[in-house]
């Protein structure tokens, strides 16, 4: 909103805030959270836009802004502390791709029950899959935990079932864009798998994710929408380097569904969901 | 051999051949066809040096050497049409790292049902993983696939779970490395989360091998050892641009084990072999 005149009528603000908002919106279609504070934003604006003029908004929405940023880390935190009471006799945990403090707010998602652990005495180790094709977990996951002094293991994806095999792993989480009212859970492409993987080698599978990315609007993951992503973040090593024939075709869809049956647990703010998830969703959630 | 004297005495020159085979059999610890070659030229060696000079034993090794190859010819042809009658109503397909015409001869193992097909008019679509960590889905098997006119879809190992479940896939065909007296098959990282998820979705899993490839004298999988290959190949893009921090460990296994139950059938040069495999296999190789 920087660009935007201070003096400028405030209607015209309020539209130029829908205009933006909807431009925002289109970057990704999948993650359910995004239109979630899109949406608080903009029903901010307009219920705080009487009698005010534009440059006063302006300093209003950077508040709300801010207290979506507070919020974020006490729910963070809260998932945290949900969730470790679910792991905390597990020792070796597994997740895929990234949903940590720069993905949201300082602990992260999946990420934060292994911070508060670490905060009561834990000492967790951690297998990031490295998760294709933009890395995210080895470059991003990896990182966090080794800078913060949990043993992290970087292996490629399709590595998770020979070391799951091994007994090592004992349990996997991982973030979510949007979850359905029954459960069903978006995430990063690849998660389907290793919840099937973890399925396999009884294994509990845990989602973290705040109430936001619960879309009770939908009955399941057949309605949501999956990103599908360009050829060359597949068909090129690190974005130069061609190691896809040009001959041959690409797919690159940028997430998936784990249907909820896989899933042991749901770990919100306000606390673990277990199955029968449409119930337990309604209820707490609702 | 070519710079071994022609000259030399016929016992230096056996002793120089299990040397250098010692040599060539460390090269790698998992795949046993290697060592099944090697034993047969010591052995044609030995049984062929008598009265003879090494310039001839050379020649003789040579045209061994020869025969090995036109018989793998043969072995790729009868595993490629045994295993199109298994899946000769299977129009998609997916496969797992390389078994074509550059890792073995002409027709490949796992790639030769799918050429034996073509050459008999079926249109087969695959979809060929990448196999991370060095990419030889994407980088060979996709190259022979397009180069032969065969439309092929590469994506990355985390993908395979999300295509499977869209009901695309109707048939896994891998190669292998070795398979143990009970059917256990070790086959590239990342082949065994594709014959979890091939289960999980009711698709049948094929492995195509030459009988070579069989070593009766494990019981079963968990004998086979695991190669286990450098950080450098997961924590660098083309062995040049860093994508796990130093903090960060590592693990690299490039073979993982699928226990036979994940298999629908073993498709060699003699026939299919269905389960029970201890049985069978001992009966169609003892």
């Amino acid at each position: 909103m920087r660009d935007f005149n201070d003096d400028a009528d405030i209607s015209t603000f309020l539209n130029h805030i829908d205009e933006r908002a909807a431009y925002l919106a289109t970057a990704r279609p999948t993650a359910v959270n995004l239109f979630w504070a899109l949406d608080r934003m903009k029903k901010f604006a307009r219920d705080n836009a009487g009698g005010i003029n534009t440059n006063t908004l302006k300093k209003l929405l950077l508040d709300e802004a801010n207290r979506i940023r507070e919020e974020d880390l006490q729910m963070c935190r809260a998932i945290g502390e949900y969730g470790y009471e679910l792991i905390k006799d597990k020792t070796c945990i597994l997740t895929h791709c990234n949903a940590g403090g720069l993905a949201t707010s300082e602990f992260g998602t999946a990420l934060a029950p292994i911070y508060v652990g670490q905060e009561k005495g834990a000492n967790f180790k951690v297998f990031a899959d490295e998760t294709r094709p933009l890395l995210q977990g080895a470059r991003i996951t990896a990182l966090e935990l080794s800078e913060a002094g949990i043993p992290v293991t970087v292996i490629c994806d399709n590595m998770s079932a020979s070391v799951m095999a091994t007994g090592q792993i004992k349990a996997c989480i991982v973030g979510a864009d949007r979850i359905a009212a029954n459960g069903d859970t978006a995430n990063k492409i690849g998660t389907y798998g290793v919840a099937l993987i973890a399925a396999a080698h009884n294994i509990p599978f845990y989602v973290a994710a705040p109430s936001s990315t619960f879309d009770l609007s939908i009955p399941d993951g057949t309605h949501i929408p999956i990103e599908e992503r360009g050829r060359e973040e597949v068909a090129f090593w690190s974005g130069t380097k061609k190691t896809v024939p040009d001959k041959a075709m690409v797919f690159n869809p940028s997430f998936d569904v784990t249907p909820s049956k896989l899933i042991t647990a749901i770990i919100t703010e306000k606390g673990a969901i277990f199955p029968p998830y449409k119930e337990n969703i309604a209820s707490l959630l609702g």
